[in-house]
């Protein structure tokens, strides 16, 4: 049997007018902003409007250790989303927005797949509704005013060699990544080294995908540390007074994305931040607002459960106020069979040990979710060489973790695949069985909330960190920032920080490298390894096959 | 008597839902493409599918040197039409999109003033439909392409010295003027010297002002000079292979925006090249497509007529086929005062005199606009302060050049006080009075059309060249450029090179300080004198000013 590409069903979705779409959540049309007929922004005075509503169920779809074999995410959260909708329940899905940069790198990516997708495909990996060019021209402007101040005199002491603020753009450009500016004489200002990052990584997209409301917006951005002077004092976004005029070049970014899956149901696209550096959550704006308008929310984080869930919990619902009702932890065949040691060509054959002995990274995942007090269900995204056998046994070894394992057929089927998951994870969403806790509290010391991670989740004997790491942490807790959370960033193809240790290694530490303060989104970045901020192209980047066809249509986009 | 500001009477308009608006013009509900109520792109099927109607008659809006007392050229654009449709002609106004940079130094602008403004006029100095972001990004696109074409080998041979793209950001940033790239070692490039421009000044804008369609978009990319190989031979976009994808990343900003004036009659907002190393219009595609809807489109030129109606007829007009049946020239009484010595701030005392001897710009923008062939109506663009007597001196004078001036009130007035002159520019347009030729025909030398534009335009002796100059002009020839026309690039505020020399100086030379081409635009660049493609902020940016306030409405920005 052949099946369609994602590309394929996408083109072929008989979409309803958004406003059709919002008519099923209550939004009256002049509440609904359209961009084209299938893509709408909520208006702000909307959102006002339903803050006093009841919420709905809340829940999380993560995923174990990511490897190349795929595990389906997206896919799953849409797949849920829609088999909630079938089984009678008022249900939406958010989900974050894609950077258009890598696109003309590799292919852009579906939001999903198969027959469980949210759609219009091709604008959501282009320019969408313009919320990431907002960000870029907020962040330049800030840009641009820091070194406009230091052009006129600098009376704010900044020190040019401790400037903090990078430049942004979207688009991946290796060649931008350490520049020397204001060359070329007195009138282009001071020279001093700078470089920049791909618009994801701003700050500003973490304090986007964060803020309560424009006025949090603001005041998160003012909060931004942009440099220091001499004497190492921090200076703020708010001494370059740039915060207002930002807020308003984000006004509209902040109001979340409406559009639709296949089967026509409503989901918000808003917000994408990166999942190393920042917290890889969609917008609290968005999901706190379809809390207020639908009864289940089906929302997801970056990566892997270890990195991307625990900032789900410990970052983003912390913040606002969120607790999820049940999680749903995503795992494939596929997978199991790849953390079992099978080589991705050999996925094909059954093997069923290799799956058992792949579930160990599984369980990890299912252990740490629960010291969030919150209840898990693990859905097997059914691929279609899957043997009942093998799928048996991922069920049979989540039930001796006392959880539970449902095949979801929604890739291949739509919600008719996925009705059963829908059906156990709304039971337990409204049974109230979460007691949801992040694992450390506000007042614990940054280095103590670090050790917390790495053991409780990452199941490390300890933390590596030299003096000067120690020393700093200490600074910002001397200075009133020992209050926030921690943003890890690490690989996500294991528990360590070593991306071929998969399973659920013990017996190794993590290393820190560096820690960096975002004071106006709120965590102190935790870098374990690696971490690139500006991505380049490859040797033949897609966009030398990307055009429009005689048809109009978009080739090799995907 | 006090008046109101533009933003408030721009605040306090009566839009209506822009489906109404494009209902006017008989563009049906679906193909028209909503941003919010009140702004839409015309879907490229319904442009395809009007391309065999008859054409409307096309009206140019151009003036005289600026000066600082303000000659309202895009006022007397939206009042005259106003005016035609109030007198019953079916009429629209095509003019260009704002910058979002500048913005954030100055003031932003209205696009019109007083009872004569084209609307939303906040969110046209903001995002606007994104067209500006689509356009930074792929020219983005195109930049990152070429150092990564360099970094994985240089295939082409790219000199890295002599490339000629350099990139761009839509924000004022002094700081990037000149920069040195691919600093960091191997893993980033190789280290070289470039800057960025501001957006509107990309080949990029250009173009899309002036292709005809999309086809004609991706082949003018292509054919745009990247970089020099050391023999000096060319690389072209194409060479890169990033023409498709940036067609892909443009296909929405290639279709007109449809806004509305205060008076609910419809506006194409398309486009906006700089007018001195570019020509400095609104996009062909919206001009051509408002020709087939409506019976009557007013448009502008940049700068004053010797600058803007220049490049309007012998680039514009030349490449798209077009012809204009009228053009206006505005003026003021205040202007005409400053041309005859009057300080700013004496221009409120009457001076006839003053006006008289002022007149001498006037008239030798008249005799220039004649020699295309076309009839010229001259719009006296009334201040509240004028008095009749200064009035009629300008009428008068405008007799005795045989043409003739008529008194706009639509600053004041809207419709009502523009009605005359729509009356007398419907009657010129219709009569087919107009013998539209451009000045040069496209086989006559580079350097000779320089010359016939010196001097039948500027009025000067003749131009002074270097010879190498001169030898990169010939060289262009022998490549087979000869057949482009001239863009000057040089002050708008005099006939001559030199922005102090008002009136109608002669006895002058132009100086050649610099040539440009721009293969892909199809024109080459002549630089007179000092031009900034990268503005900077002053010392104090309107941004530390422009926010939010609690009514959630923009303060600041105006």
């Amino acid at each position: 049997m052949a099946y369609k590409s994602d590309i394929e069903i996408a083109r072929a979705a008989q979409k309803k007018p958004i406003q059709e779409i919002g008519d099923k959540l209550g939004i009256p049309t002049e509440h609904l902003l359209p961009y084209g007929h299938d893509k709408a922004k909520v208006s702000q005075s909307y959102i006002d409007s339903v803050q006093g509503n009841k919420s709905g169920k809340l829940i999380l779809v993560t995923a174990i250790n990511p490897t190349p074999a795929g595990e389906g995410k997206t896919t799953t959260t849409v797949g849920l989303g829609d088999g909630l909708n079938r089984i009678g329940k008022k249900a939406m899905v958010c989900i974050r927005e894609a950077s258009l940069g890598p696109n003309f790198g590799m292919k852009g990516g579906a939001a999903g797949g198969g027959y469980a997708q949210v759609v219009p495909m091709e604008e959501m990996n282009l320019h969408f509704t313009g919320d990431f060019h907002a960000i870029t021209s907020a962040h330049s402007l800030l840009s641009a005013m820091i070194d406009n101040h230091i052009y006129w005199g600098n009376e704010l002491d900044i020190d040019i060699r401790r400037v903090v603020w990078r430049r942004v753009v979207d688009m991946n450009d290796r060649a931008l990544r350490q520049i020397t500016a204001s060359l070329g004489g007195v009138s282009n200002g001071f020279p001093r080294e700078t470089g920049f990052d791909i618009t994801v990584a701003s700050e500003v997209m973490a304090i986007l995908c964060l803020a309560k409301n424009l006025k949090d917006l603001e005041d998160r951005l003012g909060a931004m540390i942009v440099a220091y002077r001499r004497d190492k004092s921090p200076v703020y976004c708010r001494d370059i007074e740039a915060q207002g005029a930002m807020t308003v070049l984000l006004k509209d970014a902040m109001q979340p994305n409406l559009v639709q899956t296949l089967e026509n149901n409503p989901a918000f696209v808003h917000g994408g931040p990166f999942a190393n550096i920042a917290h890889g959550c969609n917008s609290v704006t968005a999901t706190t607002t379809a809390l207020k308008i639908a009864d289940f929310v089906v929302t997801e984080a970056g990566f892997g459960a270890d990195l991307g869930a625990e900032k789900f919990m410990n970052i983003k619902c912390r913040k606002a106020g969120l607790a999820p009702d049940c999680v749903v932890l995503v795992a494939t065949v596929r997978a199991m069979k790849m953390n079992g040691g099978v080589a991705k060509a050999d996925l094909g054959a059954e093997n069923v040990d290799a799956v058992k002995e792949g579930c160990a990274n599984l369980g990890r995942h299912i252990a740490n979710l629960k010291s969030f007090g919150v209840p898990v269900v693990v859905a097997i995204n059914h691929f279609v060489n899957d043997t009942d056998a093998e799928v048996e046994a991922v069920k049979a070894y989540v039930k001796e973790q006392g959880s539970e394992a449902i095949l979801s057929r929604h890739w291949e089927l739509g919600s008719e695949g996925s009705a059963d998951l829908a059906t156990r994870v709304a039971e337990i969403a409204e049974s109230g069985a979460s007691d949801f806790k992040p694992i450390y509290p506000d007042e614990m010391p940054l280095m103590q909330k670090i050790e917390t991670i790495a053991k409780n989740i990452y199941h490390a004997d300890g933390v590596v960190a030299d003096s000067k790491i120690r020393d700093q942490l200490k600074q910002w807790e001397e200075a009133g920032y020992g209050n926030l959370p921690i943003c890890m960033a690490k690989t996500q193809y294991s528990f360590t920080t070593d991306p071929s240790r998969r399973g659920a290694p013990t017996g190794h530490s993590v290393p820190i490298r560096e820690v960096r303060l975002s004071a106006g989104a709120g965590f102190v970045v935790v870098v374990c390894g690696e971490i690139m901020t500006m991505p380049g192209l490859p040797r033949v980047p897609a966009a030398t096959s990307i055009r429009l066809n005689d048809g109009g249509e978009i080739e090799g986009l995907f």
